[in-house]
């Protein structure tokens, strides 16, 4: 694990990011925490030129509107036509037929390197490729359907079809995270419940995927595992720095954990198996 | 009190906000701290849909536009349909003639189970109602008009006035905070002067008064006491444990003691009267 | 030093923003912090009545859009007829030719009172005066081009004949600061390289110095070199408490650092000279 954050912070990819204005800061502070360079545009006559200028794309579905995902779609054909990265979050695609649609039409128009979300957002997804129904409320994972010891399995099966069918890695996050590109999967196990007790971890970390397949396109799966080992970690370190202290201190202390993160302390810390 | 908090956190009531950029971040932590679980969207053609299935609608006025406040009546009428909370934060309404009519749109085409504001944006609305002119500054509470002793009875007494005239739960903030339904008006002594050293307290107020309604609907007054109650205590509890550090420090440690509240605490912390 | 703070924080000048979404929440509470009072506002219908009843208006071109910045034109306009202090950040103008463009029609239409950006921003805008094509990459000043101790003479006359040639207050920030109206220059030291590891600094700047040009309109030149010298007097003390935490709690300390200032405090750290 230790190399794909070390060239994170050798290369600082500068990572254009199409984001939420609700945790656009922490995005923007967690690049910079992680080492690389982000810029935040969203203006639809811009776009394209400055993701032509950048190393990776972030796409981010949270407070979506009709003028953005437009800009989504110009800047990710931009990306796609330079071969740059490209993340796709898609943030609460459950809520609704606006945010599923959307989904759709990246998907359609837009090869993603990656796909990250929480097990309600990618099961979605995955009944957008099915052609049926699947619901999923607001932007929090629904406590029914989240990835256990005992479906692990089966949400492996299901994560390995997805990133075939769609040709992208996909990651899922909660308390097991499943990172696979269709072949391989990552199991990992770092991580704290504190996490889901803030806005925006998921976000952070759709931006850190960014910045660690940009620095390593060569291992994009092995770099992918890595970011989320990484924010994962992070989130443990912050639980024991700041204890039980409440969720302000808490999402302080994961912001810290990210800054002061080195590859070592990563390589020892990474809790994850292969499947 | 205990009872109210408690439901927040049992029942974890899914909020819809449609608000401001500059504190979506805090609105969306301080839900989350509370117990409840937050959706930003104010994209005009998902916002009916994604109302529909919350528990409560919080429309904040903080750097409108057109289209939002377009949304904000789709949404608001929706919630109106679905008989769900909608709540009112009429964010410096007296800064301009655009926000004083997208408020008295929203309040003729909405009914608003609580509206929150600083005495300022308060006056503002009761002038709207009074179809006569009425000053207000910026976004924050003008001294000259701010809730003591001395006016106290005076301000209730207004107070009560504008809530039979609007037909919702009026809430005032400020050093003494005033919570009434027409009839009975609680004055409630909880808080801090760091408060208002801070962005954005009384736009988290107003999500987590949104969350209290939700939850506690057979007692929307005295859940939006509680809430209020709730918020001053915190405000409190964050003075004792930054004291002199600065206001990056309090704005932390209120949100850790929001996260940290139960429902005893909240019993033995809170200050009030009824008149 | 002292007097232009206590001013600031004497007079607490209501400060019209008109600025990105990422940082948003970071102004708004670095001006409570310094003593000024903040407004946000972007929408077309409201910017000229808002502005009219502020004493200041920050500009600020990080995620810019077509609207927002026909906004700014209309505000800047409405400003410079009452004879308020307008100060333009030109975030990122070196990420595309719509932040150029933008920023020449800024330039032409409104007189700016000050100019605030990074090396790299700077140099942009004094190519745009030059009618020659120049680089800036994303909003992080280049390495290749900052200010440094070998290059200071060059970079002071630079500064002085832009300030000349647009008839304002330059202020480029980096490890060595420079604010110059064409005539005088200050060469600031004061700083800690954390401020470049977390986002938004450069955006509180600006906050800081429309307040204090806002409260010292006698004294523009020397209350803009005591806002630089508060920034970054503010690092340095943040850097003192913060340790190696981290960037998180860098962040809180700095904001805390700002608000726990006072004019003594800034007269004895302060470190400049005036060349």
């Amino acid at each position: 694990m230790k190399k794909y954050l070390d060239n994170v912070r050798r290369i600082a990819p500068l990572i254009h990011n199409i984001t939420n204005y609700v945790t656009a800061n922490d995005v923007a502070n967690v690049l910079l925490a992680c080492g690389a360079s982000p810029i935040m545009a969203d203006e639809e006559a811009e776009a394209e030129e400055i993701t032509a200028q950048c190393m990776g794309l972030n796409l981010n579905l949270g407070t979506p509107n009709q003028k953005k995902i437009q800009t989504m779609l110009k800047a990710g054909k931009m990306a796609n036509k330079r071969k740059h990265v490209v993340v796709l979050d898609p943030v609460g695609v459950g809520a609704g037929s606006f945010r599923r649609q959307a989904a759709e039409e990246l998907l359609k128009e837009i090869h993603f390197d990656a796909v990250r979300g929480n097990i309600s957002e990618i099961r979605v997804l995955a009944s957008l490729c099915e052609s049926e129904e699947n619901s999923g409320k607001g932007v929090d994972a629904d406590n029914t359907d989240r990835v256990t010891e005992e479906n692990l399995a089966q949400n492996i099966a299901a994560a390995k079809m997805l990133s075939q069918q769609l040709k992208t890695i996909i990651v899922i996050t909660g308390a097991i995270d499943l990172v696979t590109d269709g072949s391989k999967c990552y199991v990992i196990k770092n991580g704290n419940p504190q996490m889901s007790r803030i806005t925006g971890a998921g976000c952070q970390l759709s931006g850190i995927l960014t910045a660690f397949l940009a620095a390593n396109p060569e291992d994009k799966l092995q770099a992918a595992a890595a970011a989320v080992c990484m924010m994962g970690y992070a989130g443990e370190l912050a639980a024991e720095k700041s204890g039980q202290s409440g969720s302000g201190t808490y999402r302080v202390s994961l912001m810290d954990a990210v800054s002061c993160m080195d590859g070592d302390m990563l390589e020892r810390g990474a809790c994850y198996e292969i499947r």
